[in-house]
């Protein structure tokens, strides 16, 4: 290795990859850990699966346009490999490898890892992004969607979000009315996928897009489906003429059931507040068999939805060969690191120190050294100052990295076996006897909270 | 997506590459915990990057073995892209791309991440491993050497080892050695990776490796720095003897004055005892130019180095064409972790739940959800069974998952707005109001502890 290097090569990320610098990697942490916390306080526990897989692991699973994103190529040995495209085929396949014993029925599951995708970056998309998922497999039981409803409103309360609304629906109500207003099922999809619209383009956009393959008439059916002005302030009545058009078909009132099963267990717990029944709620559909949620920031409607999942039924069992029903939900990261920066959701600075041990004088050293290991020691994060220097230029950096206090011994406090402790916002310093600075840092960071 | 279909593609995974179960995966994660609340205790931060570089960012710095380890391949768009192949040639792009008022000086970062070499798995070795790596950035002082040695020292007492060493080198040392004993510049590095194996090969095996490129008087001068039998119970002597030696030469002088100061700073924090000086302690020669650490566990030799580093001041300013010097430990995760489960060291079970709130009758779903909701509230871990079934079924599914505490709402508690707290080690019970079970709850999971 050459002692010095001229810089031929140019330092550069590749487009769609992002380093996550100190203070935003502090932002991302603490987010994830909240997550972490609500998932583990449900009883879910972690699976870590790897980034490279069998390339016929993951093709064929994610459509034509998942095909021409995914990361392929052929490994040293010859094997055609792939980088991760999600975390929900590779649990398939984690399920389909292991036996009962290994993996409870019904299984709760959390993982928060990268997965990469070919995305066209002009749209703002990253290539590499982190998934935060948590999935309940093995449970046809309405209480698993409860479950997962409760999830995503406990993460929100926890992350400090205060004004949020989990949108609620179920496929088999959209799929029992489509057949009820006689559109055939090849079409069902893309006309989910209009109304899913409905929001973003309006209703005369809608009205257009769809006529391209419907009859007046059925669109007049399908637009009865909104609520009228009135209906709009009294979600009842609104709620009742619904369930009288789901009942038509049995997978309407199948939906119908499941959904009502939802809302009764939600309620049960009191959080019913911050659900609404959204019967446009589409998300990717031709995945979702049951329930569906989505969950926006009615403060920051812009961010979309920030947690989203439902019931896929289909998927789980792919290398199993039977149907293993499963329900889950996954956080987007991104936008809730964002939506938590606008709102100011998020206080911490660019340092995980509690406090800055300076240096005054090269004597000092080995003193700072040990009265920094011995912070540590009682719990008090503590970062050393590398050198002596002028204190100006310590607190300077302190400030600078967003570490509230400082700890100074000058010469006065050394004769009296004292320190200074500096509270940096606060511009002023309290005097401490050596044995009790970390009692007296701890009651400053206590107060502070 | 089809409902159901046939598992024509066998659910595998690659070679060298790994899923990390609940129960494995809680262990890694308890452990990398430790390390982190360690690494930020001394006030680092976090840095991520991406998994895919540039090709040509990673090429060349791994020598040749390193070269051929490497997952390259040509992206989507054309580019020569590669895997992350460690944390360290990331971390000089990230220093070569970004200003002082981003990343201060000297910068104190840490970063935990899956790296990717296609290893021979033959040797027991993985594709996928997670590194979990602190450095100290643009700092030459011994100060920064003697933090990652407390670093060190501090890590593996949080992470409750109790018999290990941490031996300490500095590779100015040997080099001033062999250039004493009249050894050409262009031998020492074949010379010390010989003299690296003595404890695994022995003395004779190392003389007669030695003797094909060296004179035998040379080969005696060498062997000379070992302790005699004496010396090896007298650490202090043998320290003066070799010290005399390694004044022979500038370079020697300077590795002696650098590793007395860090030992001079160990000894002020009272951390000395779990040092040791290893004058043939070489690692990776060709990357560190100064002090050399490298702990083992003196109970269980056999996993090897469990954390190791040193300062390497010719690699991090690879990127900006002027020398930046750097020191820094990487920690052996899977080796901490096998280690761990042989000392049961680590008592985790293979879930996050305090306590399984058990349903035994339909009618009670709503009463238990709510139930869980409260715990959960109060912050407590509570998994809730996902359908009413006979006891005895619940209670063996919580003890093969670990979860401690069972909670049970009989007939009989029913009536009484009681429920009970089974704990099942205990195999006993207690009877608890119902507005006091978290209360109860925590004393229980408090007394465990």
């Amino acid at each position: 290795m050459p002692k010095k290097q001229q810089p031929s090569i140019e330092a550069r990320t590749l487009k769609g990859f992002r380093d996550f610098l100190p203070r935003a990697a502090l932002t991302r942490q603490r987010v994830i850990q909240t997550i972490v916390a609500t998932y583990e306080s449900f009883g879910f526990v972690p699976l870590e699966t790897p980034a490279l897989e069998y390339a016929d692991i993951l093709a064929g699973k994610y459509g034509d346009e998942g095909e021409k994103l995914m990361y392929r190529f052929r490994d040293q040995g010859g094997r055609e490999v792939a980088l991760r495209y999600d975390l929900t085929v590779p649990l398939a396949r984690v399920v389909g490898q292991q036996n009962e014993q290994e993996l409870p029925r019904p299984f709760r599951r959390y993982q928060i890892a990268p997965v990469w995708r070919a995305e066209n970056t002009q749209k703002g998309r990253f290539r590499e992004f982190t998934q935060c998922d948590a999935d309940i497999v093995g449970s046809s039981s309405m209480l698993a969607d409860a479950e997962i409803a409760l999830l995503i409103a406990t993460a929100l309360k926890k992350l400090s979000f205060t004004d949020y609304e989990i949108r609620l629906n179920n496929r088999k109500l959209l799929n029992g009315f489509l057949e009820a207003v006689k559109i055939p099922e090849e079409r069902w999809l893309p006309t989910l996928r209009i109304l899913d619209k409905w929001e973003k383009i309006g209703a005369d956009a809608v009205q257009s897009e769809l006529s391209a393959g419907m009859s007046g008439k059925q669109i007049d059916a399908l637009f009865d489906l909104m609520p009228t002005d009135e209906e709009a302030d009294d979600s009842g009545s609104w709620g009742k003429r619904i369930a009288k058009q789901m009942k038509k078909t049995s997978e309407g009132a199948e939906g119908l059931k499941e959904l009502q099963a939802v809302r009764t267990l939600i309620e049960a717990v009191g959080m019913d507040d911050v659900f609404r029944f959204d019967v446009l709620l589409a998300r990717g559909l031709d995945y979702y068999t049951g329930t569906i949620f989505e969950a926006v920031l009615t403060n920051k409607p812009e961010f979309g939805s920030v947690f989203g999942g439902g019931r896929y039924d289909g998927l789980i069992g792919l290398f199993t060969g039977k149907e293993i029903p499963a329900v889950g939900v996954s956080a987007g990261i991104d936008r809730i690191v964002a939506a938590m920066a606008e709102l100011e959701l998020d206080e911490g600075g660019a340092s995980t120190a509690d406090v800055l041990v300076t240096i005054m004088e090269a004597d000092d050293v080995q003193d700072m050294l040990k009265l920094a290991a011995d912070l540590r020691n009682e719990g008090i994060k503590a970062e050393l100052f590398y050198e002596p220097a002028r204190l100006e230029k310590q607190l300077k950096y302190a400030d600078s990295r967003g570490i509230p206090l400082a700890l100074i011994l000058g010469s006065e406090e050394k004769s009296r076996r004292e320190v200074a402790v500096k509270i940096l916002a606060e511009k002023r310093q309290i005097k401490v006897r050596r044995g009790e600075i970390a009692k007296a840092i701890r009651e400053i960071l206590d107060e502070k909270e």
